[in-house]
């Protein structure tokens, strides 16, 4: 990855800072916020959608936006307003995911470019080890190209 | 509920017959598809959230949809792609969920209109009681509602 944008809100603070220190060979970016004070969740999600999009806003939706090696990570309690809010940018394709075999189905068969994980919904090592699957897997194309291309 | 509007892509059509057969109580509209053709999971979300967009136009997206007696559900593979395409609606709140914890949770806080099942990812018994669990959970508002409000 050339860059990984990150973002979360209170809830999602902790295993945020923890992703990006356990992990310093990654290309993070973080997006915030700082503290644990108490935020809304979608302030954060647009924050970081609308950078996506920016940044990759000369792709096609259809084509995988790995290979241009940006995607978006957001954390709150659940993962579930996260990801509503990234998903009414066209260019987003956000997954909440709550296990290695989603994750990698989110870009397998959808070219999910934003992962949304619920802080309060995985433990810190189940959230690892699908930061770890999202990041590694690639999207199949084929007979989901035509699917994805209508998201 | 006065109405449930109800779509699936093949990999979600047993499930959605299952839900069907099995709460004749409910006021199921099942808006497809009928067999198990292949068929794009975006034209079935895009269907069921048109419907519900239009139906529920004259509430803004800090009322409870629920108040309205009117709501969705999708099904697919993984759920995944129904909840990014859903979620395009602004009206629409589609919320993944793989618990009833997860799916009590996206009522409480993010006044969910859309439940959205993975029929590969749940088993046929935790999806009927993540129906129920939507179905029954109330939005709390307080510290949520502005935080809806801008999704």
């Amino acid at each position: 990855m050339k860059k990984i944008l990150i973002a979360s809100d209170h809830a999602g603070l902790n295993l945020k800072q923890e992703f990006i220190k356990n992990n310093p060979e990654l290309p993070w970016e973080d997006l915030g916020p700082t503290d644990t004070n108490s935020v809304d969740y979608p302030d954060f999600a647009e924050k970081l959608a609308t950078k996506l999009s920016q940044l990759s806003k000369s792709y096609p939706a259809t084509e995988d936006a790995f290979k241009s090696e940006i995607c978006g990570v957001l954390i709150c309690g659940s993962g579930q307003g996260m990801a509503i809010k990234a998903n009414r940018f066209p260019q987003i394709r956000a997954a909440l995911c709550w296990s290695e075999e989603v994750a990698k189905l989110s870009r397998e068969h959808n070219n999910a470019n934003v992962l949304c994980l619920g802080a309060r919904a995985v433990t810190p090592e189940v959230a690892q080890k699908i930061l770890k699957t999202f990041l590694s897997s690639a999207f199949e194309g084929g007979r989901h190209s035509q699917r994805v291309a209508k998201l």
